[in-house]
């Protein structure tokens, strides 16, 4: 493994020295964070070595307000977009960047793109929002954004950098999955390579929690309640009915992670489907058969599968349809159609519901922890981007806000290792087999 | 600063080669963890150096289910004792521990003590009570304990190691504070010093989150989320009113966590006041003047106070008062009484509201995300004392778990450090002044 | 429209006086409800004129514990069983008839058949369980029905009664729907011809709100709750996408209340489709014109559509559909389906996004007004079933507990008359057109 | 019983045809109310015999949209004022009120007065909040009132009058307590007096249920709801500790609804107490005596006490007490403190918890069940204002929407009747005996 490069970009050298604000100085003067600390990334030690050295390639720098920063407070004028897919918290983090910003730095111009990267685009023609304390007080109880998001448009750099220029922003806040955070560091790398001095920070936002170097994204833990809801009803559902059989599908398109924690919250899941676990549906130790054997001895079974999990049996099932049925690409929909064949064949009767709880999870409002978490996100954010940083995230490692370079955050995925303590801990807490005909095959 | 000592105690060498279970075990054999996997404890980095080596003193063991155990499944008798006050989680850390005996480990004998440390004591004649998983497994449902707890009882340590004797129990878990984990860990000792084979495992519980070597502790989360509700009805109170003054008193007797994150999750707060920094109440810069203020400019105002806060208003008010009035030992009470002579003097009409949630917050059911805490908790707990590891509480490090010896996690408690990020974060979030009458004075 | 029959069927004359219970007597004695007390039903009074006299054909008898009673206690054996769809609060009508039984009357022989009328059918083999307050005390705090549930077996009277001479029952309390209480009636009187002493009991059970002769049915309020997040949802998905639409399909076959009661609640709501209004999709003033002349004005739009609604299109569908494909059932998805045909013609871009809460609802445990309406209705059937009634349901009319024969109470349905009162405040709530597209003709 | 008088007053004969407005009409033509409809209030029936005529004195007036108005929607000002406590659902009134003014009539003249009554009064010099669609469109996610409110000031109706002929007002909302109600009323014969054409309509607000000719208040259900919560809680710390005892106090000056409503909900309430119903604490049958005894057998127990019950122990306190102590007018504190006593006197172990969870409840948001119910009351007093109506509340009897003039509505509480089916159903749910010591004594 190639070692992570931690090194942080910034605009230039930070000069101006915070002023004191009046009654709080004593507080603030103690509490700000040199640019000489750090956190060490890798801490796993086996017998008696560790990756871990103190060089500069596994350091991360920490997040927080510096002493000085690199934007005169009354010059600043800052932009705000959300990208992407709702996710729970974008409201309190938009929240947090214009109090921040307001009271903390006495910035108090911001301006917020709608619709995501579209509000960049002439084309769509959208005018910015202005962003208020007055405007985002209660925002937080809502879901969703109150800048509405879309998706793509991470290209047309030129353009977004002609916006940025024409409205003379000069900071900016990118709320977005790692496709979001690819186009502000292009954002950032096209600023620099004009001249401009625009400091681009990104928020990481993947409800699916698999972001590398982010410990938890935000809007997870929230994400993970509401899936417990659902299975908590499929399992009454399942376990009411004559072979009753519930599946719960849930958001996980290359990670299984919320699936996996809604599992271990709930105690009432039977089989837990991921991407990152292969698993067989004919055969003695498919999931079929096996599911045969648990109605046969306790009536009732739950399925809890991520929306990544399983693909390859779609794509046969695409090969031998011509039609190219659509609905296909649905793995909870896939399974509900398999368990139905297998049984009608079987004559054995099931009573069968299928959940799909994914836009319930994504427009909830963030519950109390993630609003803290999300509160600290946007403020650090701010910090960030007043000190001149630039091209980077604020992400949470070993419980550290701390910054990560843009391009090292996307540079893989975060994904269950089917080898180590979590998955470990799902399948003891599901005591779910291995779904695999062959013994000897790797799990994954 | 005297270095930690990580050092673990075990009752001997594991050798019982864990058995291979089924369908499962290509899962399992993968992901054992050996004895000499460790997690660094210090992270810090700062210019360049840091306090962090690779020597024994700064590692800390992983938990984990390990590939030899001490105890022959089918010999282990296992006790759980649950002390002190409520807290949310506490009956799913119970379910998991008995989950996984069983489950994982067929150990299929435990034994519930009833109301805490008591239940060792023949003089409170509390029969245990046999736990199975048809017991408990709906119990994460329910706030509160199944086994009942009480408070106290920490001695009495030869008659506790008799009652295991008797009973025949090789394996304690015990779920408190501080000081249930001091007695857990002297029934450890009196066991060795007999010569008896028993395994003793905490798992802290703190819901004030003032454990040290504690990253977050279990009900912590849930707890927040209960104290925000209050805070907003104090919030709706006062806002609706003319000059509302809400207090919200939550628990912290000497750390304010609970009322930081609570103020930073729902932003109503304008004073957040804790046991770590000093505040004066009297004096132009202090709370009653200032709320007097903020009266004034915006007709509302709500204090959150830990009820740890403050206590030196309190003594005073017992020396000054003959008949040692018993209520005075509340701050919120204080508070309310103190806040209402000064605008009664001034002739100031106020309107105020004083919510005190405590037993509201500890007897909740734990939210999905602590549920998922103390279900992997609980099942650590066993993997730990199956291995014959004892004298050491479970704890959640940097995201991993790990084993902390008593000795250590009991020398000193957590606190609120004013001069770091956190109270930083939250004095940014509620825009509270330093209420202190000489600005010279630290703030603590 | 022909004058309703209220008169009631009794067993025969009660004899055995309630014996007084200790401490509590003098409470009970002065409570008792007698036969003669009744309660007008039809309460409307227009110019003057009423159609309600005070003869027998429009007097409700009251419900309620009487002075004498039929049963001896001591020889009750009851039996229950819950049948078809799950709905929020039949574990709380389980446990109220169990309650009331054993500490009010003292009668301690209670057996709960298992899934539905299958329970009594010898072919399934399912033994029925032994209901105690041990057994049901915490059972109100889950949803679904401890004793599971099944569709149809409503025929199969004479096994049926078979099954409860064999078991000496000679109480029965049957809650379910329409379908349910027909088959409780069918073997109330098979029981009479046999001369049988068996008292028949239903306590309605309609999700949907949609039986005549019951005010509200248990559980809709929990399920305009639930209906009501998932609304939500749909809103902040729709309004924070560009040109989003969100489609909310909720329970309602024949009759609109869940959709019409949501759409109060929550507001946000701009179409209501219901079974009993018919509306158009295509021409000037159709659903689909209205939806993007709003689009373009508002830039989203939330629907809320009652599975029983625009049933005639998917006739049609089928017909024209020779594959029969049976996604077409589902009025969402057509819905779906259609909108996303016309504007994808129109080169318009939406956002829609189609949620379906039915299981979520469903499976919810009872919110504490349904809980105490629950309770009521329980003890309310214990006190008819001891007094020797039977072929009756309980209802609450008017905010009275009554008697209503069965054969009355499933007559007709109770539906929402587009010309009263109910539809014109929930046409006024969302601001909906008609969306007819000749105006002449009539709503319905 | 001196015969209820239904009359209703009216400003003049509403001449105004309501417009046809544009696509609705349809819908809207049908459902309009005549001033002939009436509900008959009476309809109880016993031995043949009912207080029910069909003369004016027994028919309530049907409320509704009428389909000639008196007011001419272009020269309508209205005016809306909250009074008194908080109480779940005030937002979700003055939404209503606004929405149906702005987007039924056409009425776009709105001014809140701030601070209940005060907001008339020139020494407060609290200017009128104007009220649009905008700013109320989602305050219904919000607990208290927008408004602000304050109790008292329910004289000065000259000055009242005064404010109102300055802003030109002609339609005045009151939503509030009897007291308010009272001062509407006033008003509106002050108005008559000086031949002003003021509509006055009251929205009834009781918290406590307490209001005749009102079924059930708005915000009572989630009155209801919260203190679920708070017995749970109770419930919870009392069984988990040795002799565990819970008070929860709730709201109930006059009448006991919310403690009889939430008993029956959650079946954990040992003991309720409530003003209609004398309670003795001393003596073997007297309420102390019993918990021991509760104690002894069950080993915890819970009481949820009304704040207006017991009130007579109090008084004698008070005069006991020569120094006056305030703290006794608290029957939850003054439980406690009696029974503290009587355990320690008996040198019996206790585990007392107290919990007051009175503002938490009455600053909750609206559930959706009032939140339907409050619009549904607000539109109809619009609905009542445009036609001319005055002096009157809205309110829902044996669930329809009617008129009760305020004289009537304040002319005596609603209780619960200890010899109803309420009570009995109450006390039959918790089990609890008469806590008199004389057994012959009436219960109140």
């Amino acid at each position: 493994m190639k070692e992570p490069d931690f090194s942080i970009s910034v605009l230039g050298e930070p000069t101006i020295q915070m002023s004191v604000i009046s009654e709080k100085q004593d507080v603030w003067n103690t509490s700000y964070v040199g640019d000489d600390q750090y956190v060490l990334y890798d801490i796993a030690v086996t017998n008696g070595k560790s990756e871990a050295g103190i060089d500069r390639s596994s350091l991360i720098e920490k997040a927080g307000p510096r002493g000085k920063v690199y934007f005169e407070p009354a010059k600043v004028h800052a932009g705000v977009v959300t990208c992407g897919g709702l996710c729970p918290g974008l409201n309190d983090v938009i929240r947090a960047i214009v109090m921040t910003l307001w009271y903390r730095y006495n910035a108090k111009q911001i301006s917020g793109f709608r619709y995501g990267y579209r509000g960049f685009l002439s084309k769509f023609n959208l005018p910015v929002m202005e962003l208020t304390p007055d405007v985002v007080t209660k925002i937080h109880r809502l879901g969703g954004t109150i800048l509405g998001t879309s998706r793509g448009y991470g290209d047309c750099i030129e353009e977004k950098v002609d916006t940025l220029e024409r409205l003379n922003i000069n900071m900016l806040f990118a709320i977005g999955g790692d496709g979001t955070q690819k186009g502000a560091l292009d954002i950032s790398d096209e600023a620099e390579k004009r001249g401009l001095k625009i400091a681009v920070i990104g928020i990481p936002k993947t409800i699916d929690n698999d972001l590398n170097f982010v410990q938890k994204s935000f809007g997870f833990q929230t994400a993970v309640s509401r899936a417990v809801d659902a299975v908590d009803s499929a399992h009454v559902e399942a376990h009411d009915a004559i072979n009753g059989i519930g599946i719960v599908k849930v958001m996980g398109r290359e990670s299984g992670f919320i699936a996996a924690h809604t599992a271990m919250a709930i105690n009432d899941v039977n089989y837990v489907l991921i991407p990152e676990v292969r698993f067989d549906l004919d055969g003695e130790n498919g999931l079929l058969a096996n599911l045969e054997r648990r109605l046969e001895q306790r009536n009732h079974a739950v399925i809890l599968v991520a929306e990544g999990a399983g693909q390859e049996y779609m794509e046969d099932s695409r090969t031998s349809d011509a039609s190219g049925n659509i609905q296909f690409n649905d793995i909870g929909v896939y399974l509900k159609e398999r368990i139905r064949e297998y049984f009608k064949k079987k004559e054995i009767e099931i009573n069968m519901k299928h959940i799909d709880p994914s836009y319930m999870i994504r427009s909830a409002p963030a519950n109390p922890n993630d609003s803290t978490y999300c509160a600290r996100l946007g403020a650090h954010a701010v910090h960030a981007d007043m000190a001149g940083k630039t091209g980077m995230i604020i992400s949470l490692i070993h419980s550290q806000f701390v910054h990560v370079p843009i391009r090292l955050a996307i540079s893989s995925r975060k994904r269950i290792d089917p080898h180590k303590e979590l998955w470990r801990d799902v399948t003891e807490a599901t005591g779910q087999p291995l779904l695999l005909q062959e013994r000897r095959k790797k799990p994954c």
